[in-house]
């Protein structure tokens, strides 16, 4: 055969498994979207069709959602472990699990102010609004013996008004750029950091709060920093979230310029300066985009570039 | 010539409009997407190609990046209505503008943790993060006599994890639905509802106090409502909405019936009652779609049917 | 009560339901999205919660697919057609139905070329590829004694690289935009057309026919039209289509004008001229949107303008 | 400093680029969607913010735009070849360019006959349709030695309404799925092909050719395949295309399975058997993903795993 089977996974994609838990009347809401994708003794399937070594995609959805009942879901990534886990220890022909996640959080709509007595209702407790802030994201790899994981973001909006300047760069015959010095910086931050819990024998990161710590680092060294250029805001941010956090070796940021251009209004007459309060027009296309990996030093990098591709 | 013209209409859509307002080292965004719309005596440009009673698109969007310099934008019905008085009173062959405007908010990088001042950077003002829960809407329409401001929301994701019922409804050869006790209730909503403000005769609404109360008061419906249907649920919203704000005498909803299935664990022996805690299987499609128009007693509906059609 | 129910109407939206019809080894698909709305004796299930009158939206996401296999897919227009009939008339407090269908084009995959038989398959006819220029749709309303018809498209994304101009138009304070004698046109089109035929003492059209006949004047007028705004190659479009087809009275378009800039290259001393063929800047937002119904003389104007605004 | 600077690239994203070129009065379009990245010694715009490395992206999204006029845009692949080759020759910091590129087709609006000479025009020569059946797609990579272009498509729907069975597979606790000896097969290819040309010692491929080749292989494979998997059938696609065409060593898919499951009508007594021409709801999420690479014996894998992840 003059054509050979390379790299191939499969499973069932977005499975949207929604976990309520109640405390008394007090409820709680795991809202998850989770991918598994499997590899292993699966040349047949490719060659001749054979499905003897597959459990189908349609069974690893049935154990997601047997999973969230049976082990509840403390965090994403307490539960991509377990399933990650689960599959390559219990299928012989499965050498290793990738369990993808995304979770949308959500808020309590609060009822207990006095002009909301309507209908009589006291404190609700089972009533939520979906935050739509950004996307958390987790990714657990599993190779029967060491764990690979991944936490991180996407769609996270922020922007600083001014203290983002641009200067100083390359000039050639195809430049128009003006030089800058009161600038909008905007982007929407797309970002997967590596944990380096890679078993049992270690102690596991308190996930839930890494996570928040992770994103108040990030949003921070974003406002704090007087940025000269995206790529340095990224490091800061990436720098930032390192030394805070030890349970976190790598990060990288995948981020769009968002560009807003400062609209010459000269044509009426009017001046639209930055420094008054300015007027900008809000571009789609294109965009900057500017990625980049930060790591501990002494760390191997090893998120793939790819993964955080627009 | 068999064949005549109707109703037509014409301008720039999806202007993406930022204003920064500085007020010392403090900003302020307002960061709207407005749609312009013209009607009047345009028959030529359609029978001829004649562009003599033509301001064009391209002007109407200078004109509303103009306007943001020079009025500011205090609230997105404010900004619609000056332009839409703009268009009609200044260009003759325009008889009637309609300005419909998407508003994006955003919310401060908060700062001012101890634990974050790594590079030494104090309060920072000028730095935010786009807050996604819900997109405001607004539609202001002029002819040249009276003013229709609409305002609205839309993606707004609620749920009620209990208190939810769905039986007692008629049965033929095609159901299979079973009656159920204790569902989930979610749903996206989107609404648009009409103020009793038609010109300068009249005091205006406080356009963001009035927002910021309606939707205070449609989710507090929601949370406070023991529901037997979706529509009982709507029908709460929208009256709590008319009863507690006296400028608004009309409102529209279009809610999809988000459907959180209670998934079936029998296959693994594992039972998964709500009262438990369940874990449902989130879908997309297809889903229940309820619209319906809540009215002050009195009120003539002039809200489109399918302004708010999904 | 302060506050009354207006229009209103609920069903399932979004039923994707795939008919293969076999006529011996040769397989036919009919793909569609199929919602209902329904009208009627509801005020109950809004005030009070009570069910008695509802055909729960699952029931009518049943019949849907029941009705698919046992009267098969002529076309989307008489698949509404009888569903509508149906609900109306089985379900006593239903008064009115609405049935919105977008169908999806497959064409066959043509394996009969020579080097294509590597395995020895003859020709198959089970294979489809999906076709993606337009989605076709319709809307059906019976309200137990009439029907109406709409039959429409979007999404048919079409470009004239010459033969438009634009010059002529008002000009104010606000103006900046240079006349073009010489630009591309380019949209893409949104349009809903209403047939004449409203119940059975009439004969009905040729659903699939005339909307292939539609869609054919309605591209012969956009190629062959000499435009000097796209007002006029709307109406041309519109005028069309009613001169060519008896059986339709009314045509609604939405077209936003998608803009192709052409790049000003002075800043690397290359001349970009239109005659010469030129690079243009396909641009997203914001855009021009023209919108117009298009009457047969005599008749009224029956869909709503907001059917078609984007 | 305690973090270290991992892979990292800048440039512009989706530009969206059309070069018309007339041949007399018959026009030719090509319309893209051009994205830059660029890689070299850069690691002071990320610890300072210094800009002395830095290209702006501005200035590459002007180059993208000078180069259509001023070099054409015979394919995607030349063109990519053309810009990579530019950045990293003319602009000493940059080591390694990388150009993503996607094409939308177009076809012309025919106009020639019988029925359409309303107005009089003749054949029409510059009209066009867009044909949304797939989006085509380039990758090219040059790091000033060698090249590595990849072509790929994506959004190619297909179905084969029989002729694929599903059984024989692995049942553990978790398994509900009944085997299936007639189901439809529907997958959206996403692919990415390797050629093996790198450099101006070769004879390039026929880019335009060669891409119309491999979707045409690819096309056919799949309806003459006999698919007892959708991993089968993935293979087969593959290896026809390595096999047929010498210019390509490697191709990866990334095929969804798009469900259409037979639907149960026992609830209201019809049968609905694949044989007799069956009913089916087509449903979005969850959804099988199917994912692997093919080679040509005795050739390195060098498409990224994360490259077609979905």
């Amino acid at each position: 055969m003059p054509t050979i089977l390379g790299q191939n996974q499969y499973g069932k994609a977005e499975n949207r498994v929604v976990k309520i838990t109640r405390d008394g009347d007090t409820h709680h809401i795991k809202d998850l979207n989770v991918s598994v994708a499997l590899s292993g003794d699966l040349d047949e399937v490719h060659y001749s069709g054979s499905n003897a070594h597959v459990l189908p995609t349609d069974t690893t959805k049935n154990t997601v959602f047997a999973f969230a009942k049976e082990h509840g879901i403390d965090s994403a990534e307490d539960f991509g472990i377990a399933l990650a886990r689960h599959f390559v220890d219990s299928c012989a022909p499965i050498g290793r699990a990738r369990i993808r996640v995304e979770e949308y959080a959500w808020e309590r709509i609060e009822t207990s102010d006095a002009n909301s007595k309507f209908i009589g209702a006291d404190e609700v407790k089972h009533s939520f609004v979906r935050n739509g802030q950004e996307t958390r994201t987790a990714q657990i790899t599993y190779d029967g013996t060491e764990f690979e994981v991944l936490s991180g973001l996407k769609d996270l909006t922020v922007m600083n008004s001014t203290a983002s300047e641009f200067w100083g760069y390359i000039k050639d015959r195809y430049t128009t750029l003006q030089e800058d010095y009161d600038r909008i910086l905007a982007t929407s931050v797309s970002s997967w950091w590596r944990h380096n819990w890679t078993g049992d024998e270690q102690r596991p990161p308190q996930w839930e709060k890494s996570y928040a710590q992770a994103k108040k680092h990030m949003l921070h060294a974003f406002a704090e920093t007087y940025s000269l250029s995206l790529q340095q805001t990224l490091y800061q941010m990436g720098s930032r979230v390192i030394n805070a956090r030890s349970e976190i070796d790598e990060i990288r940021f995948s981020m769009p310029n968002k560009h807003h251009f400062r609209v010459d209004l000269s044509y009426c007459g009017v001046e639209n300066e930055a420094k008054d309060g300015a007027v900008y027009y809000a571009a789609d296309r294109p965009y900057g985009l500017i990625e980049a990996t930060v790591l501990r030093d002494g760390c191997e990098p090893r998120i793939p570039v790819d993964m955080t591709n627009l």
